[in-house]
């Protein structure tokens, strides 16, 4: 009976129960249905993700409504769109009517419009309303990670009625978490909340508005899901109630939706710092001309960009002929810039998403920058004039006469480099969110590339002052 | 009465409330501690991260000690230390048995072992020895992460007798989410699991074993907090049971410190993708020195690793003597090597991340990741000859009479370094995770540093070859 999961390392539930498929793809689809009845519905997913294609549809027309809707909550987007498309509008509207409100508004939302429509049109008026209400709100906002299925019980009355009442909705079936119970006072307005645990141990007799927490954080349809996010997470809630202008009780947002909420931020932003525009879907799903696009976009900006390099040494083309030493030393040098550049970036804009830092801390982290630079120049400058002088020393590389100079240059423009990379670095998530920018569209690559430009003028400029009368 | 807190943009609770700060400190300690009554912990936590330090202990021995136990547990690591370290040992041990026991161990741990020691002497012995089990889980597993407080009913008993043994641990006042309940077997092993929900809606005169879910996600104590996570997450789960080998219920993770969990490992990922080691305390809480120790190591790694640029262009430099436009290309070049790389490294850590590809499909996304890669050098390598050829004939800059092998040997570059570069970016996470280290070592400078070196003998070998006999 009892069905104990070892923690899986390498290897998806889906993969883990690949055997067992081949077993299934034998039976008819109810019989698979009913196979996999005990089964978890994340877990059956997996396998739905893994059966051949073609048999998906009669596999989930075979399951009982509210399992297949279960299961449709857990399968990739693209699929579950795919499906929803092709099953008859009553077997769609049948599956979907028994979806939570805001999985259902999710799912309807990505789909056409016209088969949306459809699909709303044969699922029973309650249901429709409620869907068409959430599907109003911006899908990134409160109003549309919410879900309406709440459970509220007016002040007045005692708790004995309350968990009464509580009783009776959770017998009805709502599947939603319940822990959470809402406090309404006459004009219909949220006034306080209270856990069922804090409901089970109030005192027999008591009213509901003697007991309940009045201390209540909410927010209003249009807030951000980052807001959202960051509010449940730093006060460690399992929901956050939603509220009209009015402050009457819209819906709530759980802590499983914020969670995805979470890990998808954390994707795009992560993808954002790698140099791209942030997929949609799972790498493995975005189609190969997706990825293509989301890349190529950047990689042409940043080559673009990149390009003033070339114009930048083109000015300088008659110095390089004169110490063509001089060009040995330049990848070196840049991309010590973009390294320290890209470090103080990745610091920054996970400092600034996680709200540990704010705009108007600026100056306080260029306080910081500044001489963490300047430390980190000086220590790969003394490096850079120590490679220099000990590979002319050993006899590995002859720098010439001047090796000193050129010592001296590579060493000088190291500090110069990396303390401007490491000040641009940090300063420029402070910049593109003061403009109204994603922080996290400072990427590496773009880092890096603005560094380039300028590490190459500075390399030169020292170059030009110390070396004028000697080598150049 | 209630407390409507608007959405904050760009300042933290703390900041919102500094001018009421300013009334608090003209007043004594006790009624500071009076008049923030109504705050919730995680707000009076930054009111206290924001007072003057010498005064916070004094309103820390002020509070009630299960309010001064909830305001430690949001006050920032360090604060913790060090006001754990200044109470005296009674005051000390009264807030420390109030914490929640996971809280209590994390907050243990931190300080040095004498005067945990000293602690867990003056707490009840029960409470010590809870820590003391809970203390010997290293903090990055199950173990480490669970409470012990947890409910569990036999599975034998009725369900009324369960409610209201529910009902009598709720009225005992202990805090942590209860929101699940454990069913054991008669031998004390985890039987089952049903939410306070669904104990509520239970038919009456039923028994507990009749109605609990027996599907049960477990993990043992030793498994890792990623793997935890994970499955939390999957599964969309508000807490999950730690079992031993024997299935007897240790604990449970909730869904709480799983948030934890996820934003800390995003952090880690997102600076090591940085090219740093990760800190381990926010970003304005890290010490000057810290910070230095964190970036300077993997600058000077990459530093030393990017000196082969220097000795593969000496190995070249009588060419380049010959040819000095060829230096202009370089850094455009090898900076479109890197910038692949990074994005090609970015969306596979992230997706190895999350467990949407696992180690044995690197073949799969190495044969979407080369014809990518092809697309995007072949699509650079096109802009870069157009840069040369357009700049030559719009008498911008003179290439010389050659210059259309030039233009050809900066195309033809830019397609192998940039499909070099999109390989090794999507292949360095897998190779890291084969050889047992975490794929985000795969840093931005790291991909960079790699691509640099071999882009220039891609570019140097294409001009060799199309250049021998005429520039070269």
């Amino acid at each position: 009976m009892k069905k104990k999961k070892a923690v899986r390392e390498e290897r998806s539930i889906g993969a883990l129960l690949a055997p067992d498929i081949i077993e299934l793809l034998k039976i008819s689809p109810a019989d698979v249905a009913a196979e996999t009845e005990a089964m978890h519905p994340a877990d059956l997913a997996d396998v739905v993700e893994l059966i051949p294609r073609k048999r998906i549809s009669a596999l989930i027309a075979a399951l009982p409504p509210d399992r297949a809707a279960d299961v449709l909550e857990y399968v990739n987007d693209r699929l579950r769109n795919e499906l929803l498309a092709e099953l008859t509008t009553a077997q769609a509207a049948t599956v979907v009517a028994q979806m939570e409100p805001d999985e259902r508004a999710d799912a309807l939302e990505e789909l056409t419009e016209e088969r949306a429509d459809e699909i709303l049109e044969a699922i029973p008026a309650a249901a429709r309303r409620e869907t068409e209400e959430l599907l109003a709100y911006e899908p990134n906002t409160a109003g549309g990670l919410m879900t309406t299925q709440i459970v509220s019980v007016p002040a007045s009355e005692t708790v004995e009625r309350a968990l009464l009442m509580v009783r009776t909705i959770a017998r009805g079936g709502r599947r939603e978490a319940m822990n959470t119970v809402y406090v309404t006072d006459e004009a219909g307005r949220l006034a306080g909340v209270m856990s069922l645990r804090e409901l089970l141990a109030a005192a027999e007799g008591a009213r509901v508005g003697d007991v309940m927490t009045t201390e209540i954080l909410s927010v209003q349809p249009t807030a951000d899901r980052d807001d959202v996010a960051s509010l449940i997470s730093e006060y460690d809630l399992v929901a956050l109630p939603v509220v009209s202008e009015q402050g009457n009780l819209l819906g709530m947002v759980t802590v499983d939706d914020v969670i995805d909420v979470i890990q998808e931020e954390s994707t795009e932003d992560a993808q954002r710092f790698g140099g791209l525009e942030a997929l949609e879907e799972p790498y493995m799903e975005s189609t190969f001309l997706n990825l293509i696009k989301k890349r190529g976009g950047w990689l042409c900006v940043l080559f673009l960009g990149e390009m003033i390099t070339a114009s930048a040494m083109g000015y300088y083309e008659d110095d390089l002929a004169k110490a063509v030493v001089l060009t040995l030393f330049i990848p070196l040098i840049i991309s010590s810039g973009g390294n320290s550049g890209s470090q103080a970036t990745s610091l920054i804009i996970r400092a600034l998403a996680l709200r540990e830092v704010t705009l108007r801390d600026w100056w306080r982290v260029a306080g910081r920058e500044l001489p963490a630079g300047l430390a980190f120049g000086t220590l790969l400058g003394l490096l850079g004039f120590a490679r220099v002088e000990i590979w002319q020393y050993a006899d590995i590389y002859n720098y010439g006469p001047h090796h000193f100079l050129i010592a001296l240059t590579v060493g000088i423009s190291l500090i110069g480099v990396v303390t401007f990379g490491t000040v641009v670095g940090s300063m420029l998530p402070f910049a593109l969110r003061k403009i109204g920018f994603d922080p996290a569209f400072a990427s590496a690559p773009l880092v890096a590339t603005l560094v380039d430009v300028t590490g190459l003028i500075i390399y030169f400029s020292v170059a030009l002052f110390l070396l004028r009368g000697s080598l150049l």
